[in-house]
C-alpha cells in the first residue's frame, strides 16, 4: 500500500512536503497571516495546483491533530495520482477498448472510495476527478476503496471540459447518468467510453452534461429522486459491461 | 417523517419505552447489575425480541449522551418495523409479482440506508432484515436512505432461514448473490423474486446460501474480491429489472 501521511500541520513540514513533491490537495492558512514562510507556501501551493482555504483560528484548531498548527494546515493525498495518459497506456496494454470513469465532484471519501472499487472490478481503466470542491483521495477513500487504489489509476485534472475534449479526439464517446436521458438499455454503450457520473446532490454541472453524446438514465420505479451515487455508478457501469460481453 | 428518540438512557426511561411500545433494537445494561428495575427491563426485553447486552461501566458512559444513564441504555429504532405480510400486500396491491430484498446481516448503517434506497427506486416492494448482529433502523440510516424508508416499508425477522421457507410456499424463488455462482446475465431473474445480498466481510451465510434457488454472480475483471455491498446490491436488483422490462 501507497499510504502517506494525511495531514501536515506548521509552516516548516508543510514547506518541506512542497519541497519533497509530495501532492498536496489543499492548504488551510490562518486568514491575515502574511508573514515571510506563508507567503512561500502560497507560492508553492499555487506551482502545484493545490487549493489554498483561508480560514479562522477556531477551525483551524478544531482540525488540528497535534495542537501546533502554527497557522497552517495542508492535506495531503494518500495516494499518488495518475496522469490521464496512464490511464488510456492501461486500456492499450490490455488491448482494451478505454472505459473511464469521469466524477464531476463527488464530495463523499466513502462515494469515491466504492467507485474506485467499482471500477476495478467492472474493468474500467482509470477514473478522473476534478481538483476542485471534489473529494481528494483522502485515507478514507483508500480504505473504502478495498485495496482497488493500488491498481486502478486516479487522475486529477483542472478542467473535466477540457479533458473530455481532449479525449475526444482520441476517439471516446462520453456517456453521462442523468434523469431525463434515454433508458441506458436502450443506448448503445460498447466501444470507447467514458462514463460521467454527477455530485451527490448537484448531479452532472451543464458545461459537464453539454459536452457528453449522450444522456442516459436508470430506470426508476419509486417515490424518490435518486439513487446513492455509488450505486447508480455502479449499476451503469455494469450496463456497459453487460453490453460489452454481449 | 416518523423519526423516533434515537437513544433512551435511565431506568424509568427505558421501562416507559417498553410499556409505550417502542420498538427497541438493543439494551446495553451494566454488567452486574441486578436490581428490581433492571430485572423489568431484562423481563420487557426478553418478551419484545430485543437484543441485550451487558458492558462495563466505561462503555456505557462514553456511550451516554446525558450523563445519566443509570446502568441502562436503549436503542430504539428510528422508525417503525413493517411486517413481512406487509411487503407481500404491497406486491399484490401494486399486482405486480413479488421482488424483495433479503439482507444476511449487512452491518453499515450506510450501506442499509443507500439499500432502502435502490430497493425503493428499483421497484423492490421490501427489504427484509434479520434481528442479530445486523443493523436495525437507525437515524443514520434514515438519514442515508435519502427519504426511501417512508415509502419503502422494512422487516425485521428472528430467523431468516424460516422466512424464505416461508416465502417460497408463497411462490418466491430466491437468488444470492455470491462469487462462483451463475453469471447473473445468463440467469432467468423474473417472476416472484427474493434476492439475497450477504454481509460486508463474510458474504451470504451457509445455511441461508443453501436455502437458495439460484447462486448468480456479478461478473468481475479486476485484482480484488468484492465489490462494495450496497454498490453489488444495486447492479443486481437492476439486472432483475431489465429483465422484467425485457
Amino acid at each position: 500500500m501507497r499510504y502517506e501521511e494525511l495531514t501536515i500541520e506548521g509552516r516548516n513540514a508543510v514547506i518541506e512536503a512542497f519541497r519533497a513533491g509530495k501532492p498536496i490537495d489543499k492548504i488551510f492558512i490562518l486568514d491575515g497571516c502574511q508573514d515571510g514562510p506563508i507567503a512561500t507556501i502560497k507560492r508553492e501551493a499555487r506551482k502545484g495546483d493545490t487549493i489554498i482555504k483561508f480560514v479562522d483560528k477556531e477551525r483551524l484548531d478544531q482540525m488540528s491533530e497535534t495542537g501546533h498548527h502554527q497557522g497552517v494546515i495542508a492535506y495531503a493525498a494518500a495516494y499518488e495520482y495518475a496522469e490521464v495518459e496512464d490511464i488510456l497506456a492501461l486500456a492499450k496494454e490490455k488491448n482494451e477498448d478505454p472505459f473511464i470513469l469521469i466524477l464531476d465532484n463527488i464530495e463523499d471519501p466513502h462515494n469515491l472510495g466504492a467507485i474506485i472499487r467499482t471500477a476495478n472490478l467492472a474493468g474500467a481503466h482509470g477514473v478522473i476527478i476534478p481538483k476542485n470542491r471534489a473529494v481528494g483521495l483522502t485515507a478514507t477513500v483508500a480504505r473504502t476503496s478495498a485495496g482497488a487504489l493500488n491498481y486502478t489509476p486516479v487522475a486529477k485534472v483542472t478542467n473535466l471540459v477540457k479533458t473530455m475534449e481532449s479525449l475526444k479526439k482520441q476517439g471516446l464517446w462520453f456517456v453521462c447518468a442523468d434523469m431525463g436521458g434515454t433508458s441506458m438499455y436502450q443506448l448503445n454503450l460498447k466501444g470507447p467510453i467514458g462514463l460521467v457520473i454527477g455530485s451527490e446532490g448537484e448531479g452532472v454541472g451543464r458545461l459537464v452534461k453539454e459536452n457528453c453524446d449522450f444522456i442516459a438514465s436508470i430506470p426508476m420505479k419509486g417515490n424518490i429522486d435518486s439513487l446513492n451515487a455509488s450505486v447508480a455508478c455502479g449499476v451503469m457501469a455494469y450496463e456497459i459491461v453487460r453490453q460489452r460481453l454481449s
